[in-house]
């Protein structure tokens, strides 16, 4: 039996830069190989604030936004294999993808050739928008539903689904490990659970921050070192140390200095872009064989294994656990990087 | 039975900006492990031309340049065990490091930590200034020497010293080969080796050049495809293509357009670079999980594997062979890209 399509409360923000608000959202059936989700909690992303903002063009509203969703099966559909009602599940930054091409068959599905249908602010292979977790419920085919391990809280695990495997999957596909030197620029949303996996990947982990404001924060999550990028001594005293540095923020950083931090073949790797083109001298990666390169989230099988990582190394995300109502007031705070460490919606408030 | 110093014939600069001139400079006294070798023949390099000019600044002058070069071995100090009178020998772009660093102990002396002795522009570890190929005579520490294979003439194996292992080892180290597709920026000096190496490493190879000019020589080469830069139909034609471009140009490319045309995970790898600072979009590189990086020259053991390897695939390069009195003018034409593909000294002419 299906359920037929439904509606469901969710917060939206009604047009470009609009506070968001409560609303409805339909929720299409549930297919052969849908689950329908109890979505409990909601991580609030940066991406999130920046696209009701329409940061980035192409808006669609109302746009629910939520892509750090956790929660319960709470209905399968006929040809479901993989889950089955009451299991704990989470849903990350995409909901499908072409499924046939090279990326999609390695598990790549991030890097989707076709492009992949983006958990909220998307349409859908009927044309349908997508609305995202800031909702009560959602229906994801089970291929893009991911399970959370009974060792992971609810609340603290769905910040994972995207701040998770963002940091999780380079510093995997780097080679962060013993041995390995490994700084995180940033110590917010992405950079916590960044020290958190690459001091649990057995790295030894530095943080490097603006100012040592949060230092002691940084030293309890796993960080080995701590230091200002705001005080120049930082790229003497480092020069040459790293074997890997992962970059969460967005400013548009001194790339040449940071690049002088890192040891012959060392690779500087952005999570967190600028929106704005950045400047660096070419002979600051010739002089080296260094790299400078990106990543994006992970593929569905790696998110599991990341939240499975997680599970066994009781890596929660540090949250902030909010009621509905707050969300505008919560963008407004992470503008203001006043969170420790990461905004969750306490869904049962919508 | 050691030599003494010695004075020998050689071309320099007399001072920063002139034109080159006939002079005489000193060689040492070949040490216990140094070799004296008759140069036969040196390759002008794009960075001679630029050092003469004192594009780096703090040039040393008189500068005899050249770090292409080939001959034979005409003394062996007591303590030499690799080469004998009579061998044939080249020597590329250093002849000295720490030997003591990580990387030098890695053979990766062109990183070498504390910096490596220049073979010319330099100063050497007692403090005397290095001259360079367009000479007659250089003597040279055995282990900074390497040797050329019968297979190779030695007018063409000169610039295989410095353009050869330019490409060759990021070539290797970026896994060019059988299944892979690989571009070469620029068809110059580097670009021409880049072909004739990636093409014999078995990988499918593309030249990206700005307009179709060289086309014939390309493929002659061994290119499988050539395409203009200069019209920006090709960017769009080859989106998605490439595991690994090579870049040899010194122009600040469009480099969003060129991360453009990797595949997901793949390299754009620059061995030649601007002066001025570049400009890139990460999300270039984010979107793909790709690479911008950097490569330099390559250490001794890797040079000896590169002529190795041209040796037993028949790859000299592409020469015009000069008198020494031809050299200014020689510096022009390379200045004005009119040479296929690098023009090398008959040393007998000095």
């Amino acid at each position: 039996m299906t359920t037929n399509a439904s509606t469901v409360p969710a917060y939206a923000a009604p047009a470009a830069g609009a506070p968001l608000e409560r609303t409805t959202v339909p929720r299409r059936a549930v297919g052969a190989h849908d689950v329908l989700i109890d979505i409990k909690y909601a991580g609030i992303c940066h991406s999130d604030i920046h696209q009701a903002r329409d940061g980035w063009g192409r808006g669609i509203y109302p746009m629910v936004p939520g892509h750090e969703i956790a929660g319960t099966v709470a209905e399968v559909g006929s040809g479901v294999t993989k889950f089955a009602v009451g299991d704990r599940v989470g849903v990350g930054c995409f909901v499908d993808s072409c499924r046939e091409c090279e990326h999609c068959r390695q598990g790549l599905e991030q890097y989707c050739t076709r492009g992949g249908t983006a958990t909220y602010n998307a349409l859908d292979k009927n044309g349908e928008p997508t609305y995202g977790g800031y909702s009560t419920r959602i229906v994801v085919d089970e291929n893009y539903t991911v399970r959370i391990p009974d060792g992971l809280a609810l609340d603290e695990a769905a910040p994972l689904l995207c701040a998770g495997i963002t940091l999780y999957s380079p510093l995997r596909h780097w080679n962060a490990g013993p041995g390995k030197k490994v700084a995180i620029v940033g110590l917010g949303g992405l950079g916590h659970m960044g020290v958190k996996i690459a001091h649990a990947l057995g790295a030894e982990v530095t943080v490097l921050s603006q100012t040592l404001r949060k230092k002691d924060d940084g030293l309890k999550l796993g960080a080995d070192h701590y230091y200002a990028t705001g005080d120049d001594v930082t790229f003497r005293a480092l020069a040459g140390t790293f074997d890997l540095i992962v970059s969460t923020v967005s400013a548009p950083l001194p790339f040449d200095k940071y690049l002088g931090l890192l040891k012959t073949d060392g690779a500087m790797v952005n999570v967190g872009a600028p929106e704005e083109p950045i400047s660096l001298n070419l002979f600051s990666v010739i002089g080296g064989r260094k790299t400078l390169a990106g990543s994006m989230i992970g593929g569905i099988r790696e998110t599991q294994e990341m939240l499975d990582f997680c599970a066994e190394h009781g890596l929660g995300a540090e949250i902030e656990l909010i009621r509905a109502e707050q969300i505008n007031e919560a963008y407004e705070r992470v503008l203001a990087s006043d969170v420790r460490y990461r905004f969750v919606i306490d869904t049962a408030t919508i």
